[in-house]
């Protein structure tokens, strides 16, 4: 696809848009949170070739989302973890999780959501807020550039 | 590229993504948070051919992110508005924002933040909050499904 680069990328948006690479690597980043760690497990999750899940895998190490790690088993094999920096994302997922749970139908009679794992409930709707705690909206909010 | 349809995923992560189309599509919507409206302005923002965009933007209407609207200038072009469903990504671009400036380095010397307009200072970190308030980490939640 022609487009600029985003890697250098004054906001810091399109900088995460480009340390991911694409929408789809995201639900690799879900799936760890929910636990996998395996190749196979995210192959059969996400029903892709293996080349492009190498590749997008690859990608994520590079940009230090996740590790590659022996596996637990101790059979060799090697598994991905979330790094700090992976485990960052959790507010980007529960917003989108979020925005599609109101906006985006489920297929008939099933779906989804994140439920706060003490309490069985869901959880409260993200808050922007101001840093005196005011709740803020599109229009309250500028991307200002600072040196 | 080969993978399942998100379209009627039971996840709604995944069905977010599908709404959107991909991550550099999310950076019209930034730009029309930030007030643009014109696909001129879209494109060269974005440096992008008029083809791809086109197709973006479509895609965007069709998923009743953006919708179509005369220009406000009576000049017979059209301009493009976020709707409600739209609007609501902004918790979103908040998360993906904040996420960014913490990890991925800006160009030396430039950067950009998003900013309380009435006060001109940053915002206060995304936090996911349990339905009574307790702070939540990736490990305190679970995807459940349900009927």
């Amino acid at each position: 696809m022609q487009r600029k680069s985003l890697a250098g990328a004054v906001c810091p948006i399109a900088r995460s848009l480009d340390a991911i690479g694409d929408w789809w690597t995201l639900l690799i980043v879900r799936d760890a949170f929910r636990g996998m760690s395996r190749f196979g497990d995210f192959q059969q999750s996400l029903g892709v070739s293996r080349n492009i899940l190498t590749r997008r895998l690859a990608g994520l190490v590079g940009h230090g989302v996740l590790e590659r790690v022996a596996a637990a088993d101790g059979s060799g094999y090697h598994a991905y973890r979330l790094t700090a920096r992976g485990r960052g994302l959790f507010g980007v997922l529960v917003a989108l999780s979020q925005w599609g749970q109101e906006n985006v139908a489920a297929p008939a009679g099933r779906r989804m959501r994140m439920l706060d794992r003490a309490q069985r409930r869901p959880l409260r709707k993200l808050e922007v807020l101001a840093a005196d705690g005011r709740a803020l909206g599109p229009d309250d909010v500028v991307m200002s550039r600072a040196v």
